[in-house]
């Protein structure tokens, strides 16, 4: 291979110092996880397709990445494509057979040929197509459009399929299929020639783990789970192929006390990686079903919700005038005027939502729990982060069904939400297992690396290597520098002997340029005169000093 | 979906109790590796396909998960199939005209053909495959067979061919276009339409990780590294499609003071977990060439030494017998007999050895690099591991050029290597950069995990969950349990609140079952009596005793 080696678009290699950073934010957050009493659980990388497909809408199945099944992938598919082809066929021979020349309408065969063919495809019993594999109504409509097509082009093959003749209907089964494979292939193989693919986000899998599970539970189940997910996005700026997500849930009670703990949680979390200042948004969905109600038009909510969003941009008028282009009404809009002018206390803009949403009873209950979360929370205290009501946060409502929460880094920091979640009142009916409420919060660990990154909030223990380095200067040296460094390790303190040993001016250069570029902040040297008076010294590279030590003094000094 | 979800063959669900003992098994592995002055690297999961492909024989190329490219991913391998047949029919077509009636002769046409046609596919400027991921002599070979066999079975064919109709020409062309998928679609499909993979091991992606960022780094590069790896094996007890693997590796010095180090490193690490008595065992890739010398017969190697490994099930005579069947003449035996009663210490060994192999200069290299091992090994003592010659060692003879290491458990515990390991002269060469010697070695996570579970190994603390449980008496008697658990969460003690209030005597009998079955060890009952007294009431589970605490003495007495 003459080309420089690389990895696939999206994707990344983490360096030592980059690791040791990552490291130092899930460990931190991995610690409050624990100490709210959240689990940890971990699921294989890749599920059954079926478990996948189909729960993140037609552009998330895109952008599931699929894996190959091993071997000969496409032989079995092959085989029944070929015998469905040639049952198609026989078929419509036996249906030109029975009509008497020129009363053949192929739109009558076409309308009888796709009703029945499926069946005949599942009685056929040497063809086996799996039918969660693929959709047998729709094959049969492709192989007859393919049978159609090349049949009206080609006389000669529908002279041949005539005559009767099974040498003929081989070859045309064979030239259907050729076509079919040409035109179609990409279609059905893809689903038949994969049955796994790579995890998408970590709610599904959790999804599919409690009902998998659910006897060996016990519920709530308060879990975590940090691990990758893989999305065949686009790659850019900011948005990888293979990243981390990091999940807390909690399944299986619908107390508020839950949404509680989760404002904590966030406010613990980011307290611990000194990122005060942060703001935690709260919205409830249904508040939002509630202004629905009250502008009398729920399929506006997404149009009203980014404008509303806009109003620190563009001013009440610029708002208004977004709204009516999108065909709020001008009646709607007056009704809810109060929202462009919101202002106080989490609780006091609760006030006026109350007003405002009076006349709906969700909206009401919406209120009522965000009341009750603030009420809780004004109680508690929180360290470091606010909690915010904000009526234009609308994430998620294809699936959360009450709070909803999102996080924005601190005011001056040029970052989009550094966490988010809600509350759904379904999670495990996919699977089968019905009225399984659960409310869970994301931490964004590439934009929180970000963050900290620009803030300078990595503390240097998070990335702190080698912390003693022995120079080399021979085996029997070396022999003696790893007695010290035998001793310095049972510690804990990490150290290490440059492998090869000084034999010119040009080697210990070379070794003191390593020590430097790894930033070891202590060095000791060893030489024949400190082997003979059982001693060591010590350089402090940072304050430039250099101190002659029993190995006792040393461990203590640099310890 | 009604049927209860699953997950693939192979792949496993990991429950809070084994997520945690695997993380107390990879966090004591890892504390080791930072002391000894590895530092840890990651890499994506997936590879560009060529970076895996042919790197670990055939055998390892049909073990390697590969990723379906996204879209309409046969399209252009289907357009540039359906060009080359149909370039190769006019070839063919352009032949027979040229060649007088009877004179035809297709294994003539055949060689021609197989040598002229790649030259004619790369000239052709329709045609565009990518020599990356098809062979075109193995295609030009394949097309050429197909061509053979459908013209040889069907005169028709031939005689449409004669005729120069381009109708038939494009005809012949889709019959097969189709034969060819229906016969080999898989075999080149499989490379064409996937162009990244899983990652197979750790020890190829590291090699182009080195490669691709030689300018950023320092050697020698000592590197960790844990990260799951992927095999689409057939999965059986033990063996599993997705595990971690756990490497250190230094490259870039030849220094014998790496294999010291990683013999300590063992020892280091299964002293750490408390498994005492663990062998390691060494052997030299050059002994082993040095036997090979002096028994004259370098293929025979492996059948040699997985004779002489069968020493103590069926003795000299069954392993002489095994030899001699294999091919090694009587008179090679005779030579190395003395291995077959090798025994004394590491260094008593090393001294029938050199007897042994005095006529080989590679095998008393070999002898040499143990004695300096074992030399420094006795010098600096190990903790409770044992070092042990094992000249029957002969893992990775296709890449391991030095010392090769292996590690097996306790005597008494049934179970395969839990380490293994060895010095590679060209780790990188692959990539295209010359010259980097290196040597690792590796822990075997999940055969560890199982024998520290079989010798009750873990620690308590590594499965610890939540250590104090509130029940839930109410809104009221929760807003004040919550302030409790804030403080005990901020001194780092795991606590929680029962999210939904006890209501009945049958919820709370649901609070102490979640709590029992959680191995929750302490319960903090707090009512109205507690709330106004400003006392918890604290019950041991363990001890079965009860007292009532100020918010103080319940830090303390839990903490």
């Amino acid at each position: 291979m003459a080309q420089k080696p690389s990895i696939p678009k999206g994707t990344r290699d983490f360096s030592p110092e980059e690791v040791a950073k990552r490291t130092y934010i899930m460990n931190t957050i991995r610690t409050q996880f624990q100490r709210f009493g959240f689990q940890p659980i971990e699921t294989p990388s890749f599920e059954n397709s079926d478990t996948l497909m189909g729960k993140y809408g037609e552009e998330g199945d895109r952008l599931i990445f699929k894996i190959l099944n091993s071997g000969e992938f496409l032989k079995k598919f092959n085989e029944n494509l070929i015998k469905s082809i040639k049952t198609s066929l026989s078929n419509l021979r036996v249906t030109l057979d029975n009509t008497s020349e020129g009363n053949f309408s192929f739109e009558d065969f076409a309308s009888n040929f796709k009703k029945e063919f499926p069946n005949i495809l599942r009685a056929h019993k040497e063809i086996k197509f799996d039918e969660n594999l693929i959709d047998l109504d729709e094959l049969t409509n492709d192989i007859w459009l393919r049978i159609r097509g090349i049949i009206i082009h080609n006389d000669n093959l529908y002279d041949m399929l005539l005559a009767k003749d099974n040498t003929s209907l081989s070859l045309l089964s064979n030239i259907i299929y050729g076509d079919f494979y040409f035109q179609m292939g990409s279609k059905y193989v893809g689903n038949y020639i994969s049955e796994k693919a790579l995890r998408y986000d970590l709610t599904v899998p959790f999804a599919r783990y409690v009902v998998q599970h659910q006897n060996d539970i016990v519920f709530p189940f308060k879990r975590f789970q940090i691990q990758p997910v893989w999305r065949a996005d686009r790659p850019q700026k900011g948005r990888f192929r293979e990243f981390y997500q990091c999940d807390a849930d909690v399944v299986g009670s619908d107390s508020l006390w839950q949404e509680v703990e989760f404002v904590q949680l966030y406010d613990a979390v980011f307290t611990a990686l000194k990122l005060d200042g942060v703001t935690i948004k709260m919205n409830n969905r249904k508040i939002l079903s509630g202004i629905a109600e009250v502008i009398g038009a729920s399929d506006k909510l997404i149009d009203f919700t980014v404008a509303l969003d806009k109003l620190d941009k563009i001013g009440e008028e610029g708002v208004t005038k977004e709204m009516l282009e999108k065909g709020i009404t001008q009646e709607a809009i007056n009704k809810v005027a109060p929202l462009f002018t919101l202002s106080g206390s989490f609780g006091e803009q609760l006030g006026t939502l109350k007003e405002l949403l009076s006349s709906s009873e969700t909206g009401k209950e919406g209120i009522d729990e965000m009341l009750f979360i603030n009420d809780a929370i004004e109680n508690l205290g929180l360290k470091t982060a606010q909690l915010q009501l904000d009526v234009t946060l609308a994430r998620g409502l294809n699936y959360y069904t009450g709070a909803i929460f999102e996080v924005s880094a601190p005011d001056g920091v040029q970052m989009g939400s550094i966490g988010g979640g809600g509350r759904y009142a379904d999670l495990t009916g996919i699977f089968g297992l019905k009225d399984v409420s659960g409310v869970g919060i994301s931490f964004g660990l590439d934009r929180i690396y970000l963050v900290l990154e620009d803030l300078g909030l990595f503390p240097e223990e998070a990335t702190e290597g080698v912390k003693v380095f022995f120079v080399n200067f021979g085996d029997s040296e070396a022999g003696y520098a790893m007695k010290a460094i035998a001793q310095l390790r049972a510690q804990g303190i990490s150290s290490e002997l440059y492998p090869d040993a000084v034999t010119s001016n040009k080697q210990m250069k070379k070794q003191m340029t390593y020590a430097n570029r790894r930033n070891i902040p202590f060095l000791v040297l060893a030489g024949t005169e400190e082997m003979n008076a059982g001693t060591f010294t010590l350089k402090d590279m940072e304050a430039g000093t250099q101190e002659t030590l029993s190995l006792k003094e040393l461990v203590e000094k640099v310890g």
